[in-house]
């Protein structure tokens, strides 16, 4: 009554096949050619239970590369989540299905992670294996003991983020991290030697981690090397010899297999060459019972964990709750307004990245979820706080991580520390090298999850480092994606408030643009309400009937206020609308909107050290800008502010001119 | 007479320590680190002639950790390049100065390409020495022969790009690529095992590169080492074990020397402990005419060369001169119109990639200057043609590259195929993963070369990948990037002549912005005029007084004709306007601007299936757009318009609305 290996890892080759060619579009080659791995993992490795998908416990497995999704609905099917059904198979790749081109979280239940862009997803798995020894370390094993397994293909690990990945995964000795490199040798344009040579064991072991290499079609094989790893004190690499599109009469081996169906007579060939019986979209009652029964195995273990919970510490147990919960702690926005009210009267000149620490500084303090980081820049982004103490290899129990030059693993790890729960990741670098984690920021707002991006020395305002490090087109790229919240706050007070919305907003990533130079306290008055909150307001209304509204965020604030002196000393009645956050001013109503920008046809001055690109939606039809056309240049930066005509003498020229 | 390679050495450390000092601002440490190397590689092995520094044959010195900027100023300054005087060096990071904050290309002659954002330089190299791989192949060690030399530090060796840098010339066998790893354990956070345990050797090694490691400070060893490195039949690591801040005396060997100046105790003791005696920005007249002595010793080899040169073989000096020339063959333009001419008359139904694929032909048949290439995605982007043979370690006559699943370092090696001259380097992979390449695309912007990236699959019309893949932000994402071209054509017509101005823009790189699904060819009347080139014109002029126009770019242009026929058959006037270039079209003066786009207040739609942000500045007082406004879905393409409502009905009804 009990299918055979071979009976079982079929089902997700059919499956697969037969998916892809219904949907005529897909890549069967991977979910055949790492079949055998797969039900290997699954049916006797993997610690989940399909009833449960949220259990905290359970282990993570990642489909890093990603094209392969048959394999992962597959997996899911025939594991016996309620969410997969056979329906939803025959459904792969149309519109509304859960099983969608390329897995994607929150779509179905038992994905992990997004995946599709390639290196993505060994990276995201680094976040969650140290999500794992992190918590592993304040709960012990009775609470915390998982492992996180990845799938990584020739293209995750030709991506330059994955050697981000293994390199701090092996500095971090993330033991429990264990990756199966499908070693195919066929990549899209061909065999990988048409552009790959690397010696991967080699390169994985430079940095730490144990390797072994198994035929990926041997089952006892694989299970040997999985028993292996999980008990080597480094992350491992298990590098699987297979063939891509295996069982596959005439394709198997070839990159016709990777990216294309495989039509009907390839399909019928493998049906006679591998002895599959069964309809397409049928599993033979055996095989599926055997699938089924083998990955139930995981209730008890998950009861048993429950019980465990139970009766641990309930200390312990409170702090782990605390950690998962959506509701921040109590207190902490109280604390955040006791500070902002300091800060209101006490009105120091700042840099919004030294505001940005202080506030940080009684967040980490308040809210244990958060933790902390920098791409080598800590002393920049002011990113560390009392309350993170450094995470190190050998104490896993602080909230800081060093992740070194690695802006763009280190989005991807933020991704898997919220992924993986418990956390709310933060982490800092120049806003220009938001371009080298465009790939882990863009995921992190197609997942809807809470990361929050440090981007400091945020304009021209940073000096002499000069263009290469002047972000001049940094706000638009963030603005123009959808989910993400770009916060470029004015001062210290505003500071405090874009960061109050940033930890409570659970379903948005935000980035937090702020500047090297120092800026003074326009917020002298406090209040409880966070303004900040709809987006844009008015700073300061205009002293008569209002005929210029000047907007500006973050730095150029203070030189809108003081165009306004200017304006209002020479009769002209002048608001200042600061806008910290356009993406939160977008969503108001029409009435709100209007009573900040001014009536339509009135004078409309937007003021960034920035592109314009995006401001005329705000200009109205008597409108200019001050800011930048060009990249920037090296010299100090009030010389920069002179150089580029962002003064308040221009903005004053430039109202003038239309009023 | 002859100073001691200590006292030249020292040169370099005094300029860099005092300029840092004097400018309040940079990074010291490096250069007091690596000055003895780079002392070695000048005065003895770079082949290059300070007077000439244009010479085609010279080797190429890139300076990946472009921070320590000062190295290269002083090196600049020592060698005698005329471009750097005294006064540069004092005027370090000051506005207007050649000598900027990060070392950058077309500022100061001898720079050879704009380093800062680490990683780039050592990426870029590896597009050097490719280039000379290319030219060596067709013109033979007489015309050309020279190594590409590289300081790369641990940041840039951090970052995920330089990985795919070493696995790319490790595959390549670029044998002419030298690089020194100054490997002075330090980082900004401190020391580097905060969160680095790579063995950097083995790491290369696993690539198939030779490695070597020296004492820094030691120029016997150092001399030794390049000796043997310049022999290698691979590319060639040279690790040097050097102390950050070398000669410091409380400082040396610790991140303090990293990023701020020294201060004027420590320079004053640095000065005792070292011996030195001269005043700051005096260098002994023994020791600069050492420093020039040795740096002239080039102007004979680049005499010589110049005789070879003469009497080399007319025709291949002929091609040689010809790669060089900022003029395109004859005939390229005329071959380009009789394929728009039958594109016309035929009026095929073609995606954009494939019009680009059929372009390609044309132009590579007629410009032997350009190479292609693809990260791994060959047959989707359509940018191979039969005048591409493919690259490969053993034969670099070949004009394709395969670059593998490595889009960034595909950014930066066309960077550097640019810089070394000869080359017009263009390649794809998916719109999308402009965001992995973000990083290499600045620095085309920023340094004015003529990089064209071909982005295909450029919005949900590509279907059942999803999400992941469907670029919603990238076309405001590259829009708002200074000298930068984006391109989205409508048709075959559009696609060649926006290829026409990306090959003839010898100072702006362009993003050919390209359809996966059928078009059909709008464009049916001939003309030879490039219309495209005023960035947006007017398609199909309304029947009768404008009332609407609807304005969109490629994918979207036969959207906005079919809405034209629908509002024309209800008796409205509508004129079609196509957009293929926003940044050529805000070049235009206002009144052929208010031409194409109607009178203000007149009914405007913009049609794009992207994000609504950036469209505003051309939507005036009585315009809506429709397009995305939330990340895309997995489903056939079809569906996907409908489901997100870019469709002619849903344009009418936006149009009605407004007149």
């Amino acid at each position: 009554m009990t299918a055979t290996h071979n009976e079982m890892a079929n089902a997700i080759r059919f499956l697969s096949v037969d998916a892809v060619q219904k949907a005529k579009s897909g890549h069967p080659g991977m979910p055949m050619g790492m079949a055998d791995v797969a039900t290997v993992l699954f049916t006797k490795f993997l610690k989940f239970d399909p009833k449960a998908p949220h259990w905290r416990d359970r282990d993570r497995f990642v489909l890093s590369a990603g094209h392969g999704s048959m394999l992962m609905y597959s997996l899911l099917y025939l594991a016996g989540y309620d969410d997969v059904t056979m329906d939803d198979i025959k459904n792969f790749r149309q519109l509304g299905a859960k099983t969608a081109g390329h897995p994607e979280y929150g779509h179905v239940e038992g994905v992990e992670t997004t995946t599709g862009p390639l290196g993505q997803g060994i990276t995201t798995a680094v976040g969650m294996a140290l999500a794992e020894k992190m918590q592993n370390a304040h709960f012990g094993d009775d609470m915390v003991d998982h492992y996180t397994y990845t799938i990584a293909g020739d293209g995750c690990l030709m991506e330059g983020i994955s050697q981000e990945a293994i390199s701090i995964a092996g500095h971090l000795k993330l033991s429990k991290m264990i990756v199966f490199w499908d070693d195919n040798s066929i990549c899209i344009d061909g065999n990988t030697n048409l552009t790959l040579s690397d010696n991967q064991r080699q390169r994985f072991e430079a940095s730490g981690w144990d390797t072994q290499q198994v035929d990926g079609h041997d089952p006892a094989a694989i299970e040997a090397a999985i028993v292996k790893a999980k008990k080597s004190g480094a992350p491992s690499l298990i590098a699987c010899k297979t063939t891509i599109g295996y069982g596959a009469p005439t394709k198997a081996g070839t990159h016709d297999t990777h990216g294309a169906p495989l039509g009907d007579e390839e399909i019928k060939g493998m049906r006679e060459g591998l002895g599959w019986r069964a309809e397409p979209f049928e599993i033979p009652d055996d095989i599926l019972e055997s699938w089924r029964s083998a990955c139930a195995r995981g209730s008890a273990d998950r009861q048993n964990w429950e019980s465990a919970l139970k009766n641990a510490d309930p200390k312990a147990r409170e702090k782990f709750d605390a950690l998962y919960s959506d509701q921040l702690p109590a207190g902490w926005m109280e604390a955040l307004n006791a500070f902002k009210k300091k800060m209101s009267a006490e009105a120091p000149k700042l840099a919004t990245r030294q505001a940005s620490g202080k506030t940080l500084e009684v967040l980490t303090k308040n809210i244990p979820a958060m933790i902390g980081g920098s791409a080598d820049l800590t002393g920049s982004v002011n990113t560390k706080t009392p309350s993170t103490a450094s995470i190190t290899n050998s104490d896993f129990t602080g909230r800081y991580i060093h992740y070194g030059v690695r802006e763009h693993a280190m989005s991807a790890v933020m991704n898997g520390l919220s992924l993986h729960g418990g956390y709310i990741p933060y982490s800092g670098t120049f806003a220009v090298f938001a371009n080298y984690m465009m790939g882990g920021i863009r995921l992190s707002a197609l997942m809807e999850k809470r990361v929050i991006y440090v981007l400091t020395h945020d304009s021209i305002g940073l000096g002499e480092d000069g263009p290469t490090h002047q972000p001049v087109e940094t706000l638009a790229m963030l603005r123009a994606l959808p989910n993400f919240n770009t916060m470029r706050p004015c001062d210290v007070v505003e500071t405090a408030e874009c960061w109050a919305l940033a930890v409570a907003n659970t379903k948005t990533p935000t980035g937090m643009v702020l500047t090297r130079q120092g800026l003074p306290t326009l917020r002298t008055t406090y209040t409880d309400d966070n303004l900040s909150a709809r987006g844009a307001y008015v700073l300061a209304e205009a002293d008569g009937a209002r005929k210029v509204t000047i907007m500006a965020t973050g730095s150029e604030v203070s030189i809108a206020m003081d165009a306004r002196a200017a304006l209002q000393g020479d009769g002209i009645p002048t608001a200042v609308v600061s806008m910290p956050c356009w993406e939160l001013f977008n969503d108001q109503d029409d009435a709100y909107k209007a009573s900040v920008l001014g009536a339509e046809g009135g004078v409309r001055i937007g003021v960034e050290a920035a592109m314009r690109f995006g401001w005329d939606a705000y200009l109205g039809s008597n409108g200019d800008f001050v800011g930048m056309n060009s990249f920037g240049a090296s010299a100090p930066a009030p010389e920069l502010y002179k150089h580029f005509g962002i003064t308040a003498e221009n903005v004053v020229a430039k109202a003038k001119a239309r009023v």
